[in-house]
């Protein structure tokens, strides 16, 4: 796969697999895990102070001397902080999200860094490729955490970006197994960003009794929610309905900021709240239904898309 | 395909993409040029009065003598007038959606009729299965028209259902392209049900002002609306943005029930009235991009299907 396909050689990684950037769950253990089994392993910096994500890098670099990147949202107040940190460490992946690919995609370039940028439209996937990014990733409805305001679904989304760019395209968003790889693979990406397996992984420093919880999760347990703020896709549980029911009454923007206040993913990812925390995770925990190492979860996704590949030749 | 498929076995036809039954759009006309075309052609009940649906089976008897189906939205308030027509006139094969699949099913397999039943969770599709339904349909959260509450997409639902029952599964929701039925076969679909892009064909039978603007929407032209009433999937045009509107501000059921009115699917599909009518469409519309005759649409799908799947082989 390595020399033929357009994110392993972008990356230079074994496997066209991208662990999702999740805050409160990626820190170094997870990235250098992923990255030393072969794929990207990639720090999710949202949740960290600088200093925590220069520890978190350092630890990386210590522990894996394979690739691995820093997932960069856009939106975070200490961007710029966060940028310095990568650059003097030396990082040579960073994939940015929740915002405009403008912004920061030349300094992050002349620094010799490879920048990816998260895009949920057709609109914003040119935007990115005009100013000069590496890749894309086309990230669909179903995905955990923050999301696109269109809803357009992973399915009818990734032919689109496949489409409208030409640069390579990574598809996000219900991805957990080898057959929804090649499925997403056929639609027209190079590679896959998988977030909730990798959630619930040994290596995921979010809490045990969130894994657990996800784990148990079945179809129509998540929902796309707090629409008026920014929409995210939660596990249902009291927070959710609480804050769902007073959207439905037509509350107010700034009522509903108030009481989601600060804090809310840390609760319950980090701190397993399961009632107060948001608890932010993919549609596809349905498919999920066990805690493993890293390693195994992208060996094992790569086993079974090549045995669904084979297995297609019995098809036609 | 024809003897290894389930799809076509169970039914007796060539291909295994069926017609959705789509209010407004699918007479006679579109079905019998899907079913000679060797897919499968599905007559949409759900807009007509019983005389109406008997003139259109008898046409559709009259210009085709391949299979060709009914489907049947168990809320319809004359459903049983509609099945007494059915079992009259010999139809072979119901789909039946929109309610419980144990109020009918059993009276209809006593008739001879094949009954496949339209779902969007995995509760559902285990209790069609022990009512004794021949297949589902798992639709998926991009399908246009009525939808599932759950917001489970293609992706995320096709292999939970798979995993669910043993009868044949046909995916809905997203699929226009070969590509896309090649994606949810790997996914474990057994068929397809095509919406969008037959809501447009030319023996469709909506207003042409109707499949104008559909072929020119775009990614994020749709969303799944009237939640507090029964999920559709629209079109975004004044009467969406009114409606949503005031669904934001908290409006009650009955107030929006009131304005909604009856006859708005009439006014927009069939009528053409792009302002104040619904306009039921799925989100793949942004991928299609022509009006076509309905045997194109299908050998088009069907030959870029096995394309896909030949150029697979070039990917691993």
């Amino acid at each position: 796969m390595k020399n033929n396909n357009r994110i392993c050689s972008l990356l230079d990684i074994s496997y066209p697999i991208i662990q999702a950037g999740m805050v409160w769950c990626s820190g170094w253990k997870l990235a250098s895990a992923v990255s030393n089994a072969g794929g990207l392993g990639v720090i999710g910096s949202g949740s960290m102070y600088p200093e925590v994500l220069c520890e978190h890098i350092k630890k990386c670099f210590k522990t894996t001397d394979k690739p691995f990147a820093v997932n960069l949202p856009l939106i975070y107040p200490e961007v710029k902080s966060h940028i310095d940190t990568i650059i003097k460490l030396g990082v040579k992946i960073v994939i940015t999200s929740a915002g405009n690919p403008q912004a920061w995609t030349s300094l992050l370039k002349e620094n010799g860094i490879k920048v990816i940028h998260v895009i949920s439209n057709v609109k914003f996937a040119k935007k990115s490729e005009d100013t000069g990014v590496d890749a894309v990733i086309a990230e669909g409805f179903e995905a955990g955490g923050h999301n696109g305001r269109e809803e357009t679904t992973t399915f009818c989304l990734v032919p689109l970006i496949n489409e409208a760019v030409s640069i390579p395209v990574i598809a996000a968003g219900g991805i957990a197994t080898g057959k929804s790889m090649l499925a997403v693979m056929i639609l027209g990406a190079d590679g896959v960003q998988v977030d909730t397996r990798f959630a619930v992984s040994e290596e995921s420093s979010s809490h045990k009794s969130f894994k657990e919880i996800i784990i148990q999760a079945k179809d129509g347990d998540t929902m796309l929610s707090l629409k008026k703020l920014m929409p995210v896709r939660l596990l249902k549980n009291d927070f959710f309905y609480k804050i769902n029911n007073l959207e439905l009454a037509g509350e107010s923007t700034e009522k509903l900021q108030t009481l989601v206040g600060s804090g809310r993913p840390k609760k319950g990812i980090y701190e397993g709240d399961l009632n107060e925390g948001e608890l932010e995770i993919g549609q596809v925990c349905s498919q999920v239904n066990k805690i493993e190492p890293a390693k195994e979860i992208l060996l094992n996704i790569w086993q079974e898309y090549l045995k669904a590949y084979k297995k297609l030749n019995l098809l036609a």
